[in-house]
């Protein structure tokens, strides 16, 4: 089985491209061979009129109950981040930021910084806040991963990270178990700030005349759920092909493999032809592969029609390398995560096409891959959460229920 | 966001008008012209055969699940037989039953009883328990409902019914603020009894050898739960706009603001102009209106079918107006709460046809606001409580689960 998901690539009709979205208006010979071998129809990927976020919408596509699942940003980022988080860590996205005096924030992105980041991540990595460790990793630009592991840890705690410039807040607990987190997240930020003010990337900065990275705001706290590893619960060796952190640190979470493809960046820039190569020597060794394509996705928070629909021909491109060489057993699914639809320049909560064809699979009167077309499929519309089981069963890998 | 429910128009092809549905024979430019712009389907107001209420339609296209939106089964079943209950009404299904003593059972369906129930639920409908007014109203058989209304009334009372022949039970208070439910209950059987023993009904079928249907055993006890407005469930101020009292209940229950119109009876003669004005005067302050036009519903109880197209006319006359004066960038949703098919002059199961269109929506391939034309749209077969989200999500009105 191979799921491909092009983040964001579902959109709405736009008045100045003659009431076209940008997959009506692509031309796209691999992804409407799909949408005319098979079945097609439109999903809503949690629910009828929910916006999906990438992360929770990822993991409906798993076929996880995102509501069960998912506990704040912080543990996806910190699997994207390559930080294999245990049961009772809790872990938050963080910033880089600029203050004056440690409680002041006047630049929460510490002007974008872009290097040196990975020195001042491990200047606080390793440090211990009473009897807890503090495990530290940069992300892309400013942003970065904090996990404090060990006992008595409760993720139910209120934000320091004001979300504009002004006074840091002071985390208070949630919850009656969280006292002990609130602290050791105030004396993380108190620490941090000891730890960075005069570190050496930042003398360098101050010289450049560039703001300092001399605070950390962690945000987003949250603790693992227990994921059943799709192997045990599906029976199935999985593979996954993604450039961005978020995605692969998703991945993670469900135990698939993480294929790492030199080249694939998550950006505009993404190496296509050797994300292809790796799908298909993924299918050799794995029973599901998934590859996410987050380009349209970039195209669509720029509102930029026109790069969208040239994003759109390159996968497309991709895809005929890919189904050049696919072996025909294989059942491929074709949809998105969540539209970005060129006038919102975010997501919404459009339905997605989806179109899945196979060896045998039904073939229905579905001529071409987008969001009016495929919606009067035989596919008719469904959820996010019901497309790997679908293309379990077009794949003869489901388990009779009864007898 | 307005949505305009045509009661009960949704119906099935008649053959003496050419197998044509009411919808299918009117002239309707305003109807087409939304079905025209926007995406269409048809929905299962409550679920797929349910049949729906006027009452559990609209708390389903207000986004509230009717099955918990009703605590107990005896707040549906008097729903079911017609009674618009209020808060703080306590409502118990019934069975007719024999007893020898009204306190021994010997038969708990009264031999099934098949004619008569009228008369005896008229009997007791209308007796006052201490400051508490008995409702009771007949079901099919031997079933019936009962609902108590007036001050400090609390459900959670234990069951009365021995669901088998034997000894009546004493009904228990199981909350603190159950004792005079408990006790009322008691007294209501003692009387149900006493009424019954001796009346008309019960004499002929003693005289015809029947089991005397001498005594009622509630059960299912159940009260409307509190609802949570829909400006603190949504974040929408919304206004609604109907004739028929149930429906206005119904738009106060959910905490809407409603709006009065002079001139809509909620029947035929209704001022379709007056509520034309009231709707988009409303649109000014509200985030969300709601039209009710109850004329259609009429039509189809009375089996009559050029009626029905008649009433269809006139709403569409009036749709025209609302939509000449619309902003552009309001969300329309045109849908009915139920079929009421003059060939059932009931309310039955058959989905109805909706169809939404906005600004920047989705335009699919239909071109006609009817049950046929709109089951192959592209908002696909949808359920009652989706169309809030589903509408909220086109008007960018829905918040993103996730990151």
């Amino acid at each position: 089985m191979l799921l491909v998901v092009c983040d964001g690539v579902s959109d709405r009709p736009v008045k100045q491209f003659d009431d076209k979205t940008p997959l009506q208006a692509a031309r796209k010979p691999a992804m409407d061979a799909i949408a005319r071998n098979g079945i097609s129809g439109i999903m809503d990927v949690i629910a009828p009129g929910v916006v999906p976020g990438s992360d929770t919408a990822h993991l409906a596509l798993f076929g996880y109950d995102p509501y069960k699942a998912y506990t704040g940003r912080g543990p996806i980022e910190a699997a994207g981040a390559g930080i294999s988080l245990v049961k009772g860590d809790v872990a938050f996205r963080c910033n880089f930021a600029t203050s004056a005096d440690g409680r002041h924030v006047t630049d929460r992105r510490a002007g974008r910084i872009r290097s040196g980041t990975a020195a001042l991540a491990k200047a606080l990595s390793g440090m211990k806040i009473e009897d807890v460790d503090v495990i530290f990793k940069e992300g892309s630009e400013h942003r970065a991963v904090l996990v404090l592991r060990g006992p008595g840890l409760d993720h139910r705690v209120s934000e320091v990270d004001p979300h504009s410039e002004g006074e840091i807040l002071r985390s208070e607990p949630l919850s009656p178990g969280a006292e002990k987190t609130a602290r050791l997240l105030n004396e993380f930020v108190r620490m941090s700030h000891e730890v960075l003010a005069d570190h050496e990337v930042n003398r360098d900065r101050e010289k450049q005349g560039l703001p300092k990275a001399d605070i950390v705001l962690p945000r987003g706290a949250g603790s693992v759920g227990d994921l059943e590893p799709m192997s045990e619960r599906y029976g199935l060796r999985c593979a996954g092909v993604a450039g961005v952190t978020l995605v692969k640190g998703l991945c993670r979470m469900v135990g698939m493999d993480v294929i790492d493809v030199p080249g694939a960046t998550g950006g505009l820039d993404t190496d296509y032809m050797a994300k292809a190569k790796a799908v298909l020597q993924s299918l050799e060794t794995h029973d599901f592969v998934f590859l996410n394509v987050k380009a349209p996705d970039i195209a669509g928070h720029d509102g930029d029609f026109r790069l969208k629909v040239q994003v759109i021909e390159s996968i497309d491109m991709m895809l005929g390398l890919i189904l050049k060489d696919l072996h025909e057993d294989v059942v491929v699914a074709l949809t998105a995560d969540h539209s970005t639809p060129i006038s919102v320049k975010d997501h919404s909560a459009d339905p997605v096409p989806v179109t899945i064809s196979g060896a045998d699979s039904r073939v229905d009167s579905v001529r071409k891959y987008d969001e009016i077309s495929a919606a009067v499929g035989a596919l008719g519309r469904i959820r996010g959460m019901d497309l790997l089981p679908i293309m379990m069963g077009m794949a003869n890998r489901s388990a009779k229920f009864g007898a």
